[in-house]
């Protein structure tokens, strides 16, 4: 029945939301719980337009379109195979109305769409400047977590002309870098306005955030209770579980 | 005994740290959790030289000197009766020789002690922009809690003029003014490196932030596990216990 969608190396796996379901090949790149945690911290009020930024699997627009009323999830990927693989999620869910994938750079995305034209700008982007760490071979997952096809820098920039003004950034990202993501968010009039810090036990250190931001907002932060991953090792907390839909 | 210390209205109150007390005058201003959350969460190696910004009762340096082996500690308050209270607390403890309490403005310390003339900095600043918010009738709470007499530019400014290279900044702060904070903290190359964010409950979101910067230092910051103060209700948890003394 979902033959037909999949071709060879790929799977199929439930989102356990709206039973929608999404293809991945586990050789090239499969989600994390980092886009999923994304979606579920992200706010699409009903009727809004959302775009996401570097889409891969199209996880986020699927995730969203599931648990929120928005009225358009636009999914831009700049890897046709990816974009395209993508795109026969979609229409097995039926979802061609609601979500579109566009193959497309990111760095274009505002020029593409237009200036002021989403509500919402989402990305899970990669993490790693380019040039640190070692870069994983499979070229799929090496964009996927180093900054080769695009930087944080344009991130900021296309997300503050792609939206309208009072419009939100949600963005998933490494702590660490944490004093770097808010200059640049700054320069471009994107201001933080929700911050949760995800901790894998409640006595271990930050491994990711996740960020609200208004693009043109006021100064005021509000930094949500933690995010535990696991309540013991090997043992999701109920907020894993509540997110993830089980 | 200690009466000879003790003025009118004022009391004195055990800091359960080597024995040490400290002198308050609950009219006036008696320290907060947040100084003594800064006081745990600061690191100074021993032999080092602090600087603390707006000392207030003296808490920091009496608490830094109990719980650590800096070499000395300065505390430069603003308030002539504040400092000289604090005095009085530093030689009830015998602390002449590793304590001193200066009164002056913090905003011309770099020129009071020179240039790169400490190791660590600390301070508990005003958290309210002056004129926001309801100014305390009482000038000694006011001057505490508005950014009145001193901006968290100021206080930039001089930890980095006070700072040598590679010194460390402990500031306690309000979490929802973190993207200004990394901000002004930025433009004087202090650079973040550990922070902790405090929920009063678990399930709270974080009404303070501790933040440890380095003048100069790299890119990297440690989002340390949470502090959460109340393991329920009215009862604190382990970890408050630990930084008080208990």
């Amino acid at each position: 029945m979902s033959s037909e969608y999949l071709r060879e190396g790929e799977r199929l796996d439930d989102l356990q939301r709206s039973h929608y379901r999404i293809i991945q090949h586990p050789g090239k790149f499969c989600f994390g719980m980092d886009a999923v945690l994304l979606s579920g911290f992200a706010t699409v009020r009903p009727g809004e337009r959302v775009l996401d930024l570097g889409t891969g699997t199209g996880i986020i627009p699927l995730l969203l379109a599931a648990k929120t009323q928005g009225a358009h999830f636009t999914g831009l990927e700049i890897q046709e195979e990816m974009a395209e693989m993508a795109g026969r999620s979609v229409r097995l869910n039926g979802l061609e109305a609601r979500v579109e994938i566009v193959t497309g750079d990111l760095r274009e995305a505002s020029r593409r769409f237009g200036g002021a034209s989403f509500d919402v700008v989402t990305c899970n982007p990669p993490y790693i400047p380019a040039g640190h760490g070692r870069k994983n071979p499979s070229e799929p997952m090496a964009i996927a977590r180093h900054e080769i096809r695009c930087s944080l820098e344009d991130v900021a920039r296309e997300a503050s002309r792609c939206l309208r003004p009072g419009g939100r950034l949600a963005l998933v990202h490494r702590p660490h870098r944490l004093a770097e993501i808010f200059s640049v968010l700054g320069r471009y009039r994107l201001q933080p306005k929700r911050m949760k810090l995800v901790h894998p036990l409640a006595d271990r250190e930050a491994n990711l955030v996740l960020l609200e931001c208004a693009l043109g907002g006021g100064v005021w932060l509000q930094v949500e209770k933690p995010l535990i991953v696991y309540r013991e090792p090997g043992v999701y907390s109920q907020e894993i579980y509540d997110i993830y839909g089980y």
